[in-house]
């Protein structure tokens, strides 16, 4: 089609992981749909990037990176849709479990239930406010919020202390944070993690399994999403391929990537860097990058997680009424939320854990069982040269306004994708199909094939993984906060302050149903 | 020596630029004098790293990076010595000037002098205080200090709301954090910065012309030391050899470099890489570096700053009895701090500012001929790929405690230099001296010829640059803070809350000689 032309558009693809699948595949598919040639270049053994399905025998198969999805993740549902891969249900047909000062309470809905009034109003109020201000926030600009530059100097843990009264509500925000981007709120940004919540539909969609983002897995294991891709790529596809070079000094692009032994070298006429925004630094660019990328790249690292998985004879969790989620806070605890991991038709009993160790599933659970797994898997992403760590990249505070609209600007025939560049489910595998899309079509609008305004496109929703709207009640769009609460009952604002300093945050549970 | 086997220690030396030294080189010279053969390998067509000398007529040379040196910084005077290369002081004769609000204030000393008495308890307290932490905090192990975790998790922002009263004060410490870090205070942990004020000396040695950090410049410029060095070494030093792979996964270490058009290999026992942390990532490890130092070099970006020259006909501001010393506050000026460079000789006039353009010069010395300049050098740091920005690498908030232990631990056969590692004046170029002879000794004391007590050496005192004692006056030591001083005079601290709330932040100047 391009008449003799030679067009490699090259990737390179160790993308995204962990909860991400290959963007530089997604990317590659589409340009091979509309009658091109591309290359892509994995600097692994394999494809998938932050996804990982590992096969053996004691597990049949397992999901060490990126593993769940949900409603609203519409493009990686087409995509396993088009290549005939099933989701199933996570397990949450018994009670959930909320461990804290030492005891378990079993609980259903996807927020652990609160019972003193105190610390169901703070607790309201702080998701509720935490959707609020999601909401002032552009998905595809956070960086124009009206109070960006405010909210981005804050860290989250700096903003948590603004909200909350009790340090019930701020310690299970603590956790909310913990889980949802793998690192500490006070080393992000409160701007950037609320962009974050928002642009994967808010409080209730990020943390929810039942209609939420931890609703389904695939069976089989995520990582088939990329084999199929990279088997409908065939030999386009070159594994053991780390870029170390991009030359766009010349008229074509020229990629040189670590083979075996030798150095190799590939040509292009456009090149899409799928890989998070830290992992620029493993390729020299000639000519330099821009100032802004060039110090962006410096300054997104990515979190921290392990993922573990504990395997057991059998599913005692279930026969104590407990479906295996757990939502555990205590200081120093290694976990801070568990998944059922078993099999869909029941075999292969499994907790998925992020962090370590199984002493304390047993006192959750009150469980000697969960002492003797009889089989373990874990995986360490901190130690991933080409991951940098997971599940995505995290913006400390002041950086996302001062260099996030680089984030997906193109350097002349470089275009960027990558989970974190996406605007719906960013840090997930929904992100990294969306971004390789985009990036794919950029390329696309670039070579004059396809109009501008076609670079960006919604997609239809998934009929299989409908989407239920989050119906909020009167209370929790009334409820007053604490301190709304007690100016209202006439207590002046310094005495309150005085209250909640000496009183409030002794407190711990309450009672506030969700859903 | 070592009698047939070849010894090729391999540096990479785009080391430390701007405000620092080639640490690569230093470390190759001390190698070199044990009888040992070292080969640098230097990513740029120049060495020097982060200083840059650039001559030509209009400036005669002028040092677009690193340039300022001062009493203590021992090790960087010492090789100016060996090397013949001599030191001036920098102009501060005649007055500074604060602007402030609009309007010029002239001063002598360090520090702007406030008028107002509640400014000054509030100025006098808060770098007491920071020096107070800093004395908690050991230089060679922050991460030790007995509040480490509890400092790291604040930023600097955090830090001075907390001990700051007045606006007056926290404007101030904005500034100071700016000048010396090249970062904003809501960026970097607290603990870190302490931790940078400290192992200068505390807050009057880093901040201080006379005495200080910014004492001298060398005649010639600050390259020349980073020349001396590189002549000595001869052809074992390679320019145009970025690293962009270390492989120890065989006897020797194999190192890959990008020439200018092939890829070319070197060997070595032992490889120091002596870049800023977070150059590391132009490199591909085999095997792969352990999970904490591969997250650090994710963590640890390098700061912004653009250095900015410009000339005039003649000195007209010490015409006017200003020394060329201008401390900037102003919302959104955009250079905080700057220097006079006119040459020892007094030809060549020019300020020296941290960031851009010359209106505001005019404003704040009320002199026309500002707006006139003859001619003009800047260097923008944030757009070189072998620094990654300037001065030096900064610590977000939690990355400290977390990560800083494995900064300068070896990973098998490489070690670790560059001022970054340093444990006195890091980020300046005494810094990366003394990391690279440190590093220098790890491989002397690994290959059995040194001690290990001998790895860590201290620097006899300069004679020509002499240190002086800042002698702290009774009142300095004495004076309370606002919130002391209002408690003592019996005003609850609820009403003195308020009081400061409507009252004090109204308040600008005061009066508090500091020296």
């Amino acid at each position: 089609r391009m008449k003799g032309a030679i067009l490699n558009v090259l990737y390179r693809s160790p993308v995204c992981l962990f909860l991400h699948l290959s963007a530089g595949l997604s990317a590659a598919k589409l340009l091979k749909a509309s009658g091109l040639n591309p290359v892509v270049l994995e600097a692994r053994d394999r494809v998938g990037g932050r996804t990982f399905t590992v096969r053996n025998k004691e597990t049949k198969w397992v999901d060490l990176g990126g593993a769940y999805i949900g409603p609203t993740q519409n493009r990686i549902l087409r995509l396993a849709k088009e290549y005939d891969v099933k989701t199933y249900k996570v397990n949450e047909q018994e009670s959930l479990v909320h461990y804290v000062n030492g005891k378990s309470y079993p609980f259903s809905g996807s927020f652990p239930p609160m019972w003193n009034p105190i610390v169901v109003m703070d607790f309201n109020n702080l998701f509720r406010t935490m959707d609020e201000m999601g909401q002032e926030i552009p998905k595809e600009a956070p960086w124009r919020a009206p109070h960006a530059e405010e909210w981005d100097k804050m860290s989250m843990q700096q903003l948590l202390e603004k909200i909350c009264w009790t340090s019930t509500v701020r310690r299970f925000a603590t956790l909310f944070v913990n889980v949802n981007v793998t690192s500490e709120p006070h080393e992000v940004s409160a701007l950037w993690f609320l962009w974050y919540v928002k642009q994967c539909g808010g409080t209730m969609r990020i943390f929810s399994t039942t209609n939420g983002g931890q609703e389904r897995k695939f069976v089989g294991g995520s990582s088939q999403i990329s084999e199929c891709m990279a088997k409908e790529l065939g030999d386009r596809v070159k594994l053991h391929s780390p870029v170390y070079r991009i030359d766009q000094s010349g008229d074509v692009v020229v990629v040189e990537t670590l083979d075996n032994s030798l150095c190799s070298c590939s040509q292009a006429r456009y090149v899409i860097v799928a890989t998070p925004p830290s992992l620029n630094l493993k390729m020299h660019f000639k000519p330099e990058l821009p100032p802004l990328r060039n110090q962006l790249i410096n300054r997104v690292p990515m979190g921290s997680v392990i993922k573990c998985m504990v395997y057991y004879k059998e599913n005692f969790w279930r026969k104590k009424g407990y479906c295996g989620t757990m939502v555990i806070e205590e200081e120093g605890a290694p976990i801070g939320l568990t998944l059922d991991d078993t099999k869909p038709d029941g075999t292969v009993p499994c907790i998925m854990g992020l962090k370590r160790i199984c002493e304390i599933y047993s006192r959750v659970l009150g469980s000697e069982e969960a002492l003797h797994p009889v089989h373990y898997e874990e995986k360490n992403w901190c130690e991933e040269e080409y991951s940098g760590g997971c599940y995505t990249a995290y913006f400390p505070p002041g950086i996302l306004t001062q260099f996030g609209r680089v984030l997906r600007e193109p350097v002349g025939r470089l275009y960027f994708a990558g989970t974190e560049t996406a605007t719906e489910w960013s840090g997930y595998m929904e992100g990294a199909v969306q971004a390789g899309e985009r990036a794919a079509r950029e390329v696309l609008c670039a070579m004059g094939k396809i109009h501008q305004s076609q670079i960006w496109q919604t997609e239809p929703e998934s009929k299989d993984v409908p989407a239920l709207p989050f119906i909020t009640s009167f209370w929790e769009r009334n409820l007053p906060s604490v301190g709304g609460f007690l100016r209202f009952v006439g207590v002046s604002s310094v005495l309150s302050t005085a209250a909640a300093a000496a009183g409030l945050l002794a407190y711990r549970k309450g009672l506030l149903p969700r859903s």
